[in-house]
């Protein structure tokens, strides 16, 4: 396949393929939550991940909405489409959790009486930093067009999983995305799975995602095993 | 007039009259910066601070905006129309400076390819978080409609500001601004100052405005002065 490896960020490896349209996604069992300050090993993550992600882009494909995935490899590897990636975090929220719950003051939990849409500057260095669509198009990355579309998407996203996943006792309360130009179009990228979302039990408030490892709250590998048990009927033990 | 005091901010006192639609300001020589951590006192700022939002209300109504002012009564004091503030500080910034340039990782000073405007959550204590729209519709601090209209507001006070400094040598860098409510109009409030606004001589680039007292920069006073003077010949020594 010609792998050449031309990025490793905190959860994947990239690879090129022979094709210089597609590239090879490796996932890792890595986490890092505080940009990066804190550090460890989730085991099984980067299968779980994967199988997660592939899950949620096909739903998602199903339903509209345009993605980088083209097919799950093997246990750790996906292939997807070369993105130029927009360097905006696109957050969509339903219930107050994390940053957000900080930023206006509410107790995490919160519902919020309409669904929120956030954007984040993707840029490490500055800590993530909240954006708007004036800071997007002076600091030039992405056009008004490119943002109309991503909270679109971002918004019927919410629409397709919140839907989805309440038939799986599962309460969606926030994610984050990122979308990618290719051949000119805008795509959904990156992942989705317990990485990215905060998925919590509808019947017990359990939390099934990454802030058991970002507060130590243990059973982390238990809980991304569950999800994907939730979603596919699979376990990966 | 029979005053009654309602309100006590940072740089400002209110004072009930006897017409119901109407309030006193007050304006203080108190400075504080940093969300209070840092306090002092400007000589003289009280009143040049009313004479020089007296004087930008005037421009500015002159050109179509709606505001609350009435008249100056006296050099610290000056009659307004009475607000239902609206919980949200609009700043707007041509030149990258103070948190923008933190926050987008810009040197202070480089010129932004767009006119910036940014919505905070008008919240000491939270530090007046920067939000966006969806923010404000979930906090219920303003409608659709109202955001829309500080925003068209914001961008036409820049232009009009803007162009007027200009031939005063004066860069407007960036400002903040406050609006309410007034017998269901969405007036401009508050006050426009070096205290609210970045001012620098467009020849030297001194700043003209607070950031004199925030970093220790000295002759505060006389930069206070030196706005007014510059805007009306006037001084107050």
């Amino acid at each position: 396949m010609n792998q050449e490896p031309i990025y490793e960020g905190k959860a994947k490896k990239i690879f090129t393929t022979q094709n210089p349209d597609e590239l090879l996604v490796y996932f890792k069992d890595d986490a890092t939550a505080f940009n990066g300050v804190k550090k460890g090993t989730i085991v099984n993550k980067g299968m779980l991940n994967n199988k997660i992600s592939t899950f949620f882009f096909d739903l998602l494909g199903k339903n509209g909405i345009p993605h980088h995935f083209i097919r799950m490899l093997n246990d750790r590897e996906m292939l997807v489409k070369k993105l130029d990636i927009l360097m905006v975090e696109v957050v969509v929220r339903n219930i107050a959790a994390g940053s957000l719950a900080k930023r206006i003051g509410w107790e995490e939990g919160r519902k919020l009486p309409c669904t929120v849409v956030e954007m984040y500057y993707k840029n490490d260095e500055l800590g993530d930093p909240l954006i708007n669509a004036y800071h997007i198009k002076a600091l030039n990355l992405a056009t008004d067009e490119q943002i109309r579309i991503m909270e679109t998407y971002a918004l019927k996203i919410n629409d397709i999983l919140t839907d989805y996943l309440k038939n799986k006792k599962l309460a969606l309360i926030d994610f984050k995305l990122e979308f990618g130009i290719h051949k000119g179009e805008v795509l959904l990228g990156d992942e989705i799975s317990p990485d990215t979302c905060r998925f919590w039990d509808t019947e017990t408030g359990e939390k099934l995602d990454k802030d058991r490892f970002r507060r130590d709250l243990g059973d982390v590998e238990d809980a991304y095993e569950e999800v994907l048990f939730r979603l596919t009927g699979e376990t990966v033990k």
